[in-house]
């Protein structure tokens, strides 16, 4: 796997939010502490508060004002991730166990409610209220993006631009929030901020196609989890989108309108089709052309050494199992 | 069922808060609109909203401070019951379908999140920091109560104070909050405030002891939902507690502890072996005595007027089937 291009500062400082998360989890009084705790020692690469620290550099980085936008960025993010797991009845996540799976999904609920609280509390006391109101809005599209992507299941007729905007509420927002906020708790100008948030949604918009792609194109043991989660679930991505479009994508369809449990064989076959429809590649292309745009953002952002950073980010993000 | 003793000025404010409430959900953007509408069209009492309003004239009544406060009681209670409905599988609530019942159980995680955040963002724009910061916290507070809850289930020995600190958490801490908050955002005296903030937490208390005894008391009819649901789900109530310590309470503690589907008949041999052990009429002395406290809090309360109108409400929670 490519080194992950975290600059020395922003490294530094990571540290610093990955104690804090800690101390806010583990810390916990009661016991939602075992699976709040377990949530956050999963790691994973912390790329929103990344995203908020490097964005932080805009106008005059002072951690202790990004702190709380890290924090709830990445606890929103947490919430999602145990609350989707328990609908989707994941049973691994990063290579471990889901909160689900080790102490069953009331648990997990529990979980996820107490951390999307969490995601709020960060702020209450040392952050303006722009943040506050921003972070309460990405929390609406998120839960509105899960409920698109249920309704959507199996829906094999869904259109690109269905897709886009789930993949906008359910990734691409949080992202731009990430890099907006960040820029403008720094007190950055309003022509880099504007350039940041352009940068985030973008690049959260190439993260999830990309990560789609990789439900197809991965190995378990990269992954973390089961390859073809996605067709297991019915979850209709770019890939299979592009896939479905070619000629001689009946069986393709067949499968993903299959609604009872699919057995290994029958995935690896759907994965396969949609390898070989050139849908992976239509899917991966849209992805580039997605970081490009992120990339355009920035173009004139006024300090040329965040612009190096985010791209260094972006090419990561876009290739990071390679 | 007894009429519902809300002034005549608290009445038509309420109505100002079920048409804000009613525009927050109904006019929701995207598909969970539908699902949002359905849960603020339910209705219920809005006692947390009557209460905030209440508890409002402490100082200077001011209804644009008090309705951020009065609807987000309202929704994170309402986010709670749509959680609360998931994890305990409920078909039936005030007498309608549920939330997952009628859309999923994916629907109502989403739909449940979305309360929980519009909760917070009722209070983004116009109310001071410590309202939010209280509101986090009692919504920590309710998924630790929910957790403690679910781990507890066919737990005999559960103690009172383990009951009453789930109790606390699930149910008083919120009812605190509403006073607490009413009387706070209308510049009420700081002895006051907390006089109010006891009421409210003693209310809670009484509130949630009585509806734990109307699980085991009340018709199906009065109650929206089948009567035992605690008794089938294995939450262990104050009753079943009272009921568990009589000598010969072995066949209870067995039906209790089954872990599988309890058919009708057994479900209504707990409650009778509850209803002879005394464990009712014991649990409803205790509510009394919590609603006694309640009214201990406020006897020395700066505006008389307000006192009346608290103990009005006391006396109807405790007896409101009646």
């Amino acid at each position: 796997m490519k080194p992950y291009p975290i600059p020395q500062r922003i490294a530094i400082d990571l540290e610093r939010v990955e104690t804090a998360l800690s101390g806010i989890l583990n810390a916990y009084p009661g016991q939602l502490r075992e699976p709040a705790g377990y949530t956050v020692e999963a790691g994973g690469k912390r790329l929103r508060p990344v995203l908020t620290l490097i964005a932080g550099q805009a106008g005059i980085y002072d951690y202790d004002k990004l702190e709380p936008v890290a924090l709830s960025t990445e606890l929103l993010h947490t919430a999602t991730l145990v609350h989707d797991d328990v609908l989707d009845e994941a049973g691994l996540r990063r290579g471990r166990e889901t909160v689900n799976a080790r102490w069953g999904e009331k648990t997990a609920v529990a979980t996820g409610n107490m951390l999307l609280t969490e995601a709020f509390t960060a702020l209450c006391d040392k952050s303006e209220p722009f943040v506050m109101k921003g972070m309460t809005d990405c929390a609406a599209l998120l839960s509105e993006g899960e409920l698109m992507q249920q309704r959507a299941l199996r829906h094999t007729a869904l259109s690109i631009e269905e897709y886009n905007r789930r993949v906008c509420y359910k990734t691409a927002a949080l992202f731009a929030a990430c890099c907006e906020f960040g820029a403008r708790v720094s007190g950055a100008g309003m022509a880099d901020i504007k350039a940041l948030k352009q940068y985030g949604e973008c690049l959260g918009m190439a993260f999830q196609v990309f990560d789609d792609i990789l439900d197809v194109t991965a190995d378990e043991a990269k992954l973390g989890k089961p390859v073809g989660g996605d067709i297991r679930d019915g979850t209709v991505t770019l890939p299979v989108i592009y896939a479905l479009a070619r000629k001689h994508s009946q069986r393709l369809k067949e499968i993903i309108q299959t609604a009872g449990p699919l057995d290994d064989e029958t995935v690896n076959e759907a994965i396969e089709i949609i390898k070989d429809s050139g849908g992976v590649d239509q899917a991966r292309a849209e992805a580039r052309d997605y970081l490009d745009r992120a990339f355009l953002g920035i173009e004139n952002i006024s300090k040329k050494a965040l612009k190096v950073e985010l791209t260094a980010i972006g090419e990561f993000v876009i290739d990071r199992y390679n």
